[in-house]
């Protein structure tokens, strides 16, 4: 079985070997702009990995794979537009570099191009294939709207905000385990099993990155610490803190929350000692344990060689402990 | 064979019949307020109207038919953003009675909507109703890209402007046609003769819209007469006027092209008269024309009996020789 590191070095390979830029260039060299960006091409390569569960020749499955990553750089590219973000993986973002109608028509040819490339995969597997994916795509657009609307809404509940989060990352790592089982006609459990697998990690992932955004080591997470307290991001740990908070914490919180014209420093460490008096850090750690295991509860169940899954539980790990 | 308008009443009936509305209700309310607008639904109708020539149950392709509307639908929704239109069929546009946000990710939405239906077809015809699809979709972003860049050039070659055409609006007609005989199980060089028939009608009907827009009945037309003139659209008249002129006339033109803080029906007026001095109607007319021979010229090469191609004779008839 080949590692995380193999695979995604795989896909960053076939990336490369693309000819993105076909004319008009306008239209066409943002995308490229945006695909050869370095990432860690989880979501393909967890379908790859899901693939090689079952069989050996995983550029059967590069295209679908490809497909994904794709659609996942279309949807950032969109969200950076409705969310104003003009850095993405340390370089401008593309309504900035070129400007916002170009950023709106090279993402919607990147969907096209998505499913082009998922179009390409056996006849017999293609229409459960897209059936899948488009659920999925849906979804992803139904958390995006979500996490908008919570921006200007007053209550967030815990609850809506664990299903936002599903709906915008975790469906789309559930697709990926999924898509890769259909394509090695594993049986619909182990599909189903490998989905939640994929769901589950996400959640997880999604929880670490609102904890490293307090909790990360400013030097290795690449990102300032604190910007989501800055801009008062309904997190996890800001949702609870709001449930919990009682008395002067919940007046200090409240305060911070609302400030005007604030050293945003003395804001970040305000609000980061309120989630320490109030413990949301561990309650977070162990939420986001709790969908760990779930996740790894049902890689156990998929019917395959528990040698074959070592790769997988290994990235799981990795995703939960990284730094950055 | 039904005619445009029962099949164009069909269509009305089955988009009245979805619930457009799902949860959050933010991002689907835009879509449905979108589908429920009157609309002639002329690419559905043609899909529906193409399977008809091979075979009577058209129910069997209302979901494509559908899909090709849903598309159709967000390239509208999109270019209304990028072009800064405020109205569309009378009604408000959606990032003008929603906002911009909520204008892209309901379009996006719409998008995916779009291939759902697609993909409710039979297994068999499914790779061959996608590949087709995907191209056009493709294509018709790549004419919307055109048509951007052509707004800040200062020449634009008759060519040019009617291969932009062809891809902004002539394509998806005839990818219309020709998934409608896909589905009725037609042999390719049907398929691609309807293919064939959809792209030329679609390219005479844009030269009819820019004609209607300088020599339209305001009263019949629905917009205001001139549009196109009052902000310098590269139409075909333009284009051709521009290439023509000389001397004073060519004066006159660039005077009036160039001219800011000018009376609007002024400058329609004094446009108008250079393109009849230039006779660039007539010119306009004769390549409406030539294409709307082309495409029955490609009609009549389709292999089944004549009379059955009578309603798809007398809609192409229709829509070159409307007033609106």
């Amino acid at each position: 079985m080949k590692s995380f590191a193999e695979i995604s070095q795989y896909i960053n390979d076939s990336v490369q070997k693309i000819d993105w830029v076909k004319n008009p260039k306008g239209l066409y060299e943002p995308i490229s702009y945006t695909m050869l960006q370095s990432g860690k091409r989880v979501r393909p390569a967890l379908l790859l990995m899901s693939y090689e569960l079952f069989k050996k020749n995983i550029e059967q499955a590069l295209n679908p794979a490809l497909a994904i990553e794709v659609f996942h750089n279309f949807t950032l590219l969109h969200d950076d537009i409705m969310d104003n973000a003009e850095i993405r993986r340390g370089e401008p973002t593309v309504h900035i570099k070129w400007d916002t109608n170009t950023a709106i028509l090279s993402g919607d040819v990147m969907q096209i191009i998505a499913y082009k490339l998922l179009t390409d995969t056996p006849q017999e597997h293609l229409k459960n294939i897209l059936n899948t994916f488009n659920q999925t795509a849906a979804e992803i657009c139904e958390g995006q709207q979500f996490d908008m609307e919570f921006e200007s809404r007053e209550e967030v509940s815990l609850n809506e905000y664990i299903d936002m989060i599903r709906l915008k990352t975790g469906v789309l790592l559930g697709a990926s385990m999924k898509i890769g089982a259909i394509i090695a006609d594993a049986s619909e459990s182990n599909q189903n099993y490998l989905y939640d697998f994929g769901v589950n990690i996400g959640l997880a992932f999604q929880l670490k990155d609102d904890l490293l955004d307090v909790y990360g080591d400013s030097s290795q997470f690449g990102k300032k610490i604190g910007g989501d307290i800055i801009c008062n991001k309904k997190t996890y740990l800001l949702i609870h803190a709001k449930n919990q908070a009682k008395g002067k914490i919940k007046t200090d919180l409240e305060y911070w929350i609302n400030a005007k014209d604030i050293n945003s420093e003395q804001k970040v460490k305000k609000i980061t000692e309120i989630y320490n008096s109030l413990g949301v850090k561990k309650t977070c750690e162990d939420a986001m344990t709790s969908y760990y295991k779930k996740a790894i509860a049902s890689l156990e169940q998929v019917n395959v060689n528990s040698s074959k899954k070592q790769e997988l539980r290994k990235l799981a790990e990795e995703l939960m402990f990284r730094n950055e």
